[in-house]
């Protein structure tokens, strides 16, 4: 208890901040974003309510902090690898994704959700990363398969990642029979197919 | 004006209520559900509000009667065509469904968003409206392509159509260089491509 008073009181706002977001982050992985609120996260981390406004000035400015900070993860976390064969490192992005949806279905779902419906500022956080996500197959760096950046194939690829999420949250309801390796080979092998069908 | 007034009142309820159905719908082409309020078709339809209460309800059970009517126009009008070919009949289908897109394109977005957000009601009209169109696969009577069904085809197909779904809807907002003709060959070429990826 000593030792855990005398490390958190160390830690500059940021810090604390940071500590703060990467806790609401875990919470994701099994909550919804409207069962995380300030009160939740408050006990969880065992601050007053009133710190909690301190870091965050608002409930929505907690809420879209936690957003971000979600869906900059998920970013991180679907990076390609430097290396590798195209559809090699292809495959190493989507192995990442699906399993950060396995890991965090009902944040993600909830997520999706929200974007989807009339909330517009995690609407705009969610459609930057949507965007970011696909602009990497236009780069030479970002890896995987590289595509000439026609209007056409952005058009594709963003109905692809539409696809590709409404596939892996349904699998995760339920598996239909298909194996995560399954999964795998459906979501990579798609897009290939859906861009040969492009005029 | 006289004409009008008789024919009006000729009308059973049930005739009449058909008939504010068909306007709520029309208006949807150009309207998204949120603008679309019990006020606004009374004022189309120069009539009281309290008859339009009298006739729904509630403001609820004319929102969700007009969605009704909206999942089912859709429905009906992308039925496949009883004879011709299996890929015939898909696109023929098809056609009717980016058709049906372009010519409501505010009202059905509103719908898709509505369904995704929180409303519990249109929501489970989009999804029995969803399925009912993907279960098209699996009858002989159907026609289109005819296919097993599997509940891992069946988790393909409903991923397709949340693709299809979202590459209408922006290519309606932006043709990104495709003609109706190209998305036509995509959304089409789209399903065997991606059935092709199942183990």
């Amino acid at each position: 208890m000593t030792t855990s008073t005398s490390a958190r009181t160390r830690l500059t706002p940021e810090q604390r901040r940071a500590q703060l977001l990467d806790l609401g982050l875990e919470l994701l992985g099994t909550r919804s974003l409207e069962e995380l609120s300030i009160d939740v996260l408050a006990e969880e981390a065992g601050i007053s309510r009133g710190l909690m406004y301190h870091y965050f000035g608002s409930k929505l400015g907690f809420y879209e902090a936690v957003v971000q900070h979600a869906a900059d993860d998920l970013f991180d976390r679907t990076a390609p690898p430097p290396d590798g064969e195209p559809l090699e490192r292809l495959l190493a992005c989507l192995t990442a994704y699906v399993d950060y949806v396995i890991d965090n279905t009902v944040g993600y779902r909830s997520l999706v959700r929200a974007a989807s419906g009339g909330n517009d500022a995690v609407r705009a956080i969610y459609e930057r990363t949507f965007t970011a996500m696909g602009e990497r197959f236009f780069s030479v760096d970002s890896g995987t398969i590289e595509l000439q950046p026609t209007p056409a194939t952005r058009l594709v690829i963003r109905a692809w990642q539409a696809m590709v999420e409404d596939l892996v949250l349904a699998w995760c309801d339920d598996p239909a029979g298909l194996t995560r390796d399954d999964l795998l080979r459906v979501v990579t092998g798609s897009l290939p197919a859906l861009l040969a069908t492009l005029p």
